[in-house]
């Protein structure tokens, strides 16, 4: 049972970061932050006679790391009440590979699991509730199962940890990847 | 009373933007094709000693712009159940702008009205639901009145043109604005 | 192809009313006021040793009316930013129809079709989007397809003829009853 | 700091109710289970002459323990993804409180804080949000800021003591009630 973490924040160590670790400690699992990664905005060739081309950018190496885990964290602040640009952008780009032939990219994903974990600072208990809607839509589209979330609340650097409400969902995150593997 | 239309679409002449211009047939506005400027996604330097610091891109020329007009037409196909990414990473930004002393941000979005018109393929008036939702919390941010939208039902180039429903909207939409602006 | 309206309003002739009466002008159809009948809330006997024993109410001719028909349209005043009581304590009784061994519920309702129309005077557009997420969970859960909704906007009586829009779409689903039975 | 239960399940000692006690054992309040009391769906008479008229149930008693309390939590299962029609009836009289000139009823809820317990059996963290939405737009009407939510998991009787996260969660509650009083 191999764990990915795709961080989609841009800035290092912020609450969501602090909080997805705290969710991970001592769990061996593979992390990927896509600020480091140049992952472009798709551009939609579904209906172009050729498809899509190959892009040159960071993608394609994301995506196999992703396809080559079991569990996927998506990891992301609330930016305007959704994921990140950053966490867009990627997965944006899955339109490609459902057409990759190389693949067989929604079968894959559909034996995975998926978990979020994402903060806000502006009620994101409330605020934050289309974006889970929006990721139950994204995984149903690929038969992925959603296998549960963490909101937590927190704006300035630290605050998350004065959020122990979350952090004791993180625990209890911990200890059932822990004891069952989710 | 200018409008403007940010283009969330990756492709040229697609399914949003043809019920986009239905909606403003004989309606003078400006539009900004996204796909033709570059945007880097945001940095979060909120909690950085020196801020936001100057990015090189065309982003300030895309906000100069939204601060020059009253109605903001945000134009999107629905990508992963959400807004593209594109159109993600030009609204990251904002938390840039609100903290740019050359401009009064969230006073000048007050002052301006926010439209959406979004076509999907996949059951859009249902699940394009929490795009709508994010949109909302997005505008009441920066109290901006919400004052209405357009779900549109399109997979293939050209099929919005069978949405009816979406097609009597924009109608009664361009006749609102041709008559009282809105 | 039988019609069934469900109205919930607790007033006669108000905008739900008058919109639902729009939306199926010169088309058969059976209509039935919530209003009119006793119906009790739910006792849920799901987990007792005997059951759901009858009750002693209006309820099951209402049921079996909704069995009969091919097209439920659920027509309700947004009270508190869901469907009225009156509608609530019909829509919870299912729980007991499902149990009914007269009956095969779920598969018969999945033979119907859905639609629904709310109107509401707050931002309906807006704050009534949970109540047809909510729609779209009950409808899913019997299998029965969601074939579309209308929002209109009014609070006075008579306001909804304001409502250009909702109007319109009243229209456009007439037409298509008429049409091709919708 | 008075605190008053709402119960809206229609079963004695049920997920929802056990849910609850946890997160207030040792705290006292007061408990009203509104399968005990008769309230009547509402009429609505807000657009007749002469108004609302006194209603011969429950209602008048249960609305004067709400405005003598100062935190209220409503705990309801999810019944077809919403509140019970027990519950909604009760909140559906609002509308005629908000008329009653013995009372200033806005003002008087806007100074009490609404907490929310509910639990379901079908995937309640994702399709419970748009009743928390709900919840969220009904005390937001009445400026009753929103102070938190548990959501459990539970079909079985009993079930919700397996739900470890929603126990803990009541835990936690539970203990800032203790300390601080929410």
């Amino acid at each position: 049972m191999k764990i990915l973490v795709l961080h989609g924040s841009s800035r290092e160590g912020g609450n969501t970061e602090k909080l997805t670790n705290i969710a991970l400690e001592g769990i061996p699992h593979t992390s990927i932050f896509l600020r480091e990664k140049e992952i472009h905005a798709i551009e939609d060739k579904r209906h172009d006679p050729d498809g899509f081309q190959p892009v040159d950018d960071d993608y394609d190496e994301v995506i196999r790391a992703v396809l080559e885990h079991d569990i996927l964290i998506f990891s992301t602040p609330i930016y305007w009440y959704g994921m990140s640009g950053l966490m867009k952008d990627f997965v944006d780009r899955w339109s490609q590979s459902l057409r990759d032939k190389r693949f067989n990219f929604k079968e894959a994903m559909s034996k995975k699991k998926a978990y979020v974990i994402i903060t806000g600072g502006d009620q994101p208990r409330i605020k934050g509730l289309p974006l889970i809607q929006q990721f139950q839509y994204i995984f149903s589209f690929v038969d992925m199962p959603f296998a549960g979330y963490i909101i937590g609340e927190g704006n300035k650097p630290g605050e998350i940890l004065n959020d122990r409400r979350a952090l004791e969902e993180a625990k209890i995150f911990n200890e059932s990847v822990k004891l069952i593997g989710m």
